[in-house]
């Protein structure tokens, strides 16, 4: 098999070597579809190009025919067939996406019996020599999955037009229908399977044959998110020095308009009495001066530190342009990749967060203050933005991010703080040509970025 | 609990809140010796003070009583008294080392029984108020254990004076009086314990009541470390143009010598024809150059680059001198923690070097050509040097260094080239004063180390 649109990125190499499917397998309301695109967030964002494939979708692109948990019944002749050919279909495109580009592929349904393991076994293994890891999860919790239901399933399109009392009824009893004919993973029987059980969210983990190095950072992964509700805030630095005067990196102190940001912040993180708090910040003095008010536990990273601009590092735009013309037209053009002469890009970047938003997953409450690139890299994460367009995610100065995990994704709320600053931000260009060596005092500020 | 000799790294703090006894549980011939002495190897170098206490060496020392295997039978009431006895004081000096200095203490016996285990728990978390995670070794391939009963318990001071096959049966024996009272660790009556259970070295995992990022850590390493055995071959670029003039860091190309070296090298090496080699090397030129003529897949690391010296790079021994005094001192004083200006550390460049040692662990045969600060990180993790040892590990330009694992360890061979190269080595000063500022030109090379 030829895979030859794939990008070949170092983690992507590292981690798959050939491309993978991971199945997942487990009864309704189990968090399948949760970790599914979770997972895909993440592995997407370390490079390695990942994508959900989801049966229900295909069903209810096929079909509007359901009506209630009937449906859902082992006995429906008509339904299951419908469902096989849905289910057949799915994992057919989910093939091909490797085929053309894709690294992972999340196959995203129940495969509750041990045959339709089988035939996904046989299809993907055998028959096209991908691998393949079943992912399961199960739950005997009664109270999770209850939430799990009214947090998610209750908003489902197959429930439109019904009220939440009736929808939660309903969905228990299609629960019912698939616990009939389910058979979870059990080594006894399918010792020859790579797979993963995650039991009442992680409180116990299994693994069978885990093969090569993406399962074990899927392990480690799994290992560290959880569902406790919690919020993580995100804040550059107060306004420096050196943005006021057009330099970008070094190690500034703040401006005296950085210093009110500092103080209006601190007051009000510290009037929301957040518990068991923690604040992280990069050991850069900007962001320190910036959280030294706010009156919780604090914790400096290197790898918070705000992107090496090598060469450029404390220059004026002035003598940026004049020194590196063509260093800066190259950083239009991929502005991802670019990395700058003995400094970082965007994709190295990322590689040094990596460790970072693993413990932001295992944290509670954290309020994270760092940079502009930094942050950057972290929102690309949390909204689910493509590699592509994390270079350009707009994050101004004097702005707290407010970021709370809700559904299957993440709501940012952006809360201005009314202390003025300089704009860092600059869109993407339109057409990056040459005409852009024109610097424009607007665009200096960017370099840093 | 006071814990005021503690150090704090950063990999510490992240890593152990709470101090943690590992529990070790198996039969004799399971690999736990090893795998506690693996752990304890990688978890110092992160930076996490662990130490390991073998019960086997308490016996042994409080008694020569060892006939045979006689003496493990459970009947053997005397017997029973000592090995009790000698139990509780390997453990109480356990929690010593906890309250004193440690992070991590590795209790390393069978624990075979449920009440053995119920104690453990009672005395360290209960009581102590420490962490406890339970680390089960389970193996049920007879070939591979009769291989660890040759490989490292014939050699045991129990069988100083008998023959290889006598000492086989005789510890055969031994695991069947084990086996007697053996209960290995089940969910369904230890569930309210953390543990890990390893079954037939890492074909099934499983992970109950894990607990915090020291735990996923640890279960992350588990998946990636392996006992296939291999070489791993390590050396430096050749002697690079910088390297003689005197000049630290850049990107320099390699010295007339320096080709000389990589061609003897790389026919040294592409002789060997070693099956399934990759190789590895920085984004460095020199690097590069050394490794061109491997016949092999190869990898660039960013991980790998030399140390950054900050605003020391690339100047000569005299400009540093002349600029920086006061920091030439400085990094005497404590060299692994001393961050050059702008730059790095060793302690930062063993959290950097982290993701390619545990890449490390997983691969089979690999030569890592790198830099002299970067191969003293990576040695300091196979050789068990401590922390404060590791910036005055002797690497030679020129030699290829061999890595073998045996037994508990490794086996280190250097292999010297003939090809002249300038002597970068500086041995730790015997008493660092201000008077060391006289910089010769052989302690200047030994900046960029
Ligand atoms: N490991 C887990 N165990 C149980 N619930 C989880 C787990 N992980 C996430 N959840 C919760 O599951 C809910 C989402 O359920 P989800 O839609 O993913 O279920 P599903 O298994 O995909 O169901 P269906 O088969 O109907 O598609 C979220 O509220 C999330 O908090
Ligand atoms: N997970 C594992 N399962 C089985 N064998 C292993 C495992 N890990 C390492 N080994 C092998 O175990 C051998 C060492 O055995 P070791 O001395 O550690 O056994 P032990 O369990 O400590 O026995 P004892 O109870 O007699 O001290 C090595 O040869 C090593 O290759
Ligand atoms: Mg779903
Ligand atoms: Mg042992």
């Amino acid at each position: 098999m030829q895979n030859t649109n794939r990008k070949t990125s170092t983690a992507r190499k590292n981690a798959v070597a050939t491309p993978h499917v991971i199945c997942m397998v487990g009864l309704p309301a189990r968090g399948k579809t949760y970790i599914a695109k979770k997972l895909a967030r993440y592995l997407n964002w370390i490079g390695i190009n990942t994508r959900v494939f989801n049966v229900g979708e295909y069903r209810r692109q096929a079909t509007t025919a359901y009506r209630n948990h009937e449906f859902f019944r082992p006995e429906n002749a008509d339904a299951m067939a419908l469902r096989t050919a849905v289910a057949d279909a799915a994992l057919k495109d989910t093939l091909e996406y490797l085929d053309r580009e894709g690294d992972v592929a999340i196959f995203d349904a129940t495969n509750t019996t041990r045959e339709r393991r089988q035939i996904i076994y046989d299809t993907v293994v055998v028959k096209n020599q991908f691998k393949c890891l079943f992912l399961e999860s199960i739950c005997d919790n009664p109270q999770l999955i209850e939430t799990n239901i009214i947090d998610v399933k209750v908003h489902s399109p197959d429930y439109d037009n019904m009220d939440k009392e009736k929808a939660l009824s309903d969905f228990l009893q299609r629960i019912e229908h698939y616990n009939e004919v389910y058979v979870p993973m059990a080594e006894e029987h399918e010792s020859h399977l790579s797979f993963m059980k995650v039991v009442n969210a992680g409180e116990k983990l299994i693994i069978n044959r885990h093969e090569g190095n993406l399962q074990s950072r899927i392990v480690y992964w799994l290992m560290n998110i959880h569902i406790t509700p919690r919020t993580i805030y995100l804040t550059r630095h107060g306004e420096s020095m050196n943005n006021t005067v057009g330099k970008i990196g070094g190690d500034p102190d703040l401006s005296p308009k950085g210093s009110q940001y500092a103080a209006k912040l601190s007051e009000f993180i510290n009037n929301q009495n957040i518990p068991g708090m923690r604040v992280w910040t990069s050991w850069l003095k900007r962001t320190i001066q910036t959280a030294a008010a706010i009156d919780a536990p604090q914790e400096r990273w290197k790898a918070l530190n705000e992107i090496d601009a090598g060469s450029c590092e404390e220059l004026t735009y002035e003598e940026i342009a004049d020194k590196f013309p063509e260093e800066f037209a190259a950083r239009d053009l991929n502005k991802l990749t670019y990395r700058y002469p003995g400094g970082e890009s965007y994709e190295d970047l990322v590689a040094r967060l990596e460790p970072v938003i693993m413990e932001l997953e295992r944290q509670g409450n954290v309020v994270l203050i760092a940079h502009q690139a930094i942050l950057r890299g972290i929102l690309a994460y949390f909204m689910e933005k493509p590699l592509t367009e994390l270079p350009y995610i707009n994050v101004p100065l004097h702005t707290l991010i407010k970021i709370t995990p809700v559904a299957y994704g993440c709501e940012v709320e952006h809360i201005k703080f009314p202390v003025d600053a300089v704009d860092t931000h600059r869109p993407r260009p339109s057409s990056p040509t040459h005409k852009r060596l024109r610097i424009s005092s607007e665009t200096a500020y960017e370099l840093s970025d």
